[in-house]
């Protein structure tokens, strides 16, 4: 039971989560896709954002009919990477996300990174929100299964030494809030990676916050209860039930 | 009566419904505001996307808590028309698109484009649809006020010569499904553009398919009895009731 009351731990995804570069990494799909030979809509490819690059390609490869066999996955992320770096210098921090960090930061409230993409380009959005280098990240490469499977949330989640069922998961697609299910956390939508408020309730999240600057603004509904804030959050007579 | 139960016109929203071309229309936007000095999350751009530029740049602005006054509209325009050439060679007609046209036009069910896009980059989508020149286009320089104001689909319905009441609205974005309520229209929802289905069902959609080619097998809902189709929409003892 201890769990449930001890404050929470932060799991976030990084693309569309902290970082606003879905729709780039969706054109640079469009373009990885289209090279092979795939003419997928635009739309169709923003909506598997975020899961596992197999799982990915073999649900666009569903949608299409087409034969997962002659797929070269290895060539397909590498063109997706090439393109989505000439994107890359229009990627921005989404409002709140370094905010954010500092506050549960400040707070000593724990939190890591968990993202389905790989080193070689999160590292870009990490540098971009100049993380501290001691924040624990997974990525793609650390684990078997990503998004929907709740491995990445799980090894996360280890790392800070702190049960899944005292995390919070953040995420900006259903993928995330699949796997926070899957895993027993709580699931926090965003509306910055552009799913609509709907699709992340039916998936299962517990509340949707526009972006990370909202969420800040509300992380007393997630038992955060800020001693050292100041702005809209500061409960100044409500420190005393902090663990 | 006789309008409700004869077979009905359709106008379409252009880009996101017969073009997938809305990302590439979001990236040029947040490139064209950033370099007018506003930083704006990619969403936020998407979710207002098919305004009509005026009200497009006035409710990204409250939202920012930004001064039109200060914003060179103009400008603004010209800026995103350049990022936007910059990426419409990534643009294709969306899954279905022709064939829907072509079939319309063979059944001789009278339809229009209604677009809150300007001529200028309207005119790249119709090249590549390969559209007819005798098919009425309208776009945002031929009326006053774009959607969510009906008056774009008012103009198609009256070039149609057809009376509004008896024409679907097919379109992507909630300001076209608002735009068709205003005009008391029926509006019909594509996801094509990236909007969730609860979204467009919320905006008043009767009905919400996934792209052209999904409407166009199912046109029987809205009233259309295919008499020269062949394929899954094929009718032979339907014909009659077509006027």
């Amino acid at each position: 039971m201890a769990s449930h009351s001890s404050p929470p731990a932060f799991l976030f995804d990084l693309d569309g989560t902290l970082v606003d570069s879905v729709y780039q990494h969706v054109l640079a799909w469009r373009e990885a896709l289209e090279h092979t030979g795939m003419e997928l809509s635009v739309w169709r490819i923003h909506r598997r954002i975020g899961m596992s690059g197999g799982l990915f390609v073999n649900a666009l490869l569903r949608e299409v009919g087409g034969d997962l066999s002659t797929v070269d996955s290895e060539r397909l992320q590498a063109l997706h990477a090439e393109a989505y770096k000439r994107l890359v210098s229009q990627v921005r921090p989404l409002p709140g996300a370094r905010e954010l960090l500092n506050a549960l930061a400040e707070e000593e409230v724990p939190h890591a990174i968990a993202t389905s993409g790989r080193l070689d380009t999160a590292r870009l959005s990490l540098e971009m929100l100049g993380v501290s280098a001691e924040l624990p990240v997974i990525t793609r490469d650390q684990v078997r299964y990503a998004k929907p499977d709740p491995d990445l949330f799980l090894a996360a989640a280890e790392r800070l030494g702190v049960p899944i069922e005292r995390c919070v998961v953040v995420g900006d697609s259903i993928w995330d809030l699949l796997a926070a299910q899957r895993a027993r956390a709580l699931g926090v939508g965003l509306l910055s990676g552009g799913y609509g408020q709907e699709e992340l309730e039916r998936a299962g999240a517990y509340r949707v916050y526009q972006d990370p600057r909202d969420l800040l603004d509300h992380l007393d509904q997630m038992g955060v209860r800020r001693q050292r804030a100041t702005g809209p959050c500061t409960y100044p007579g409500a420190g005393a039930g902090t663990e």
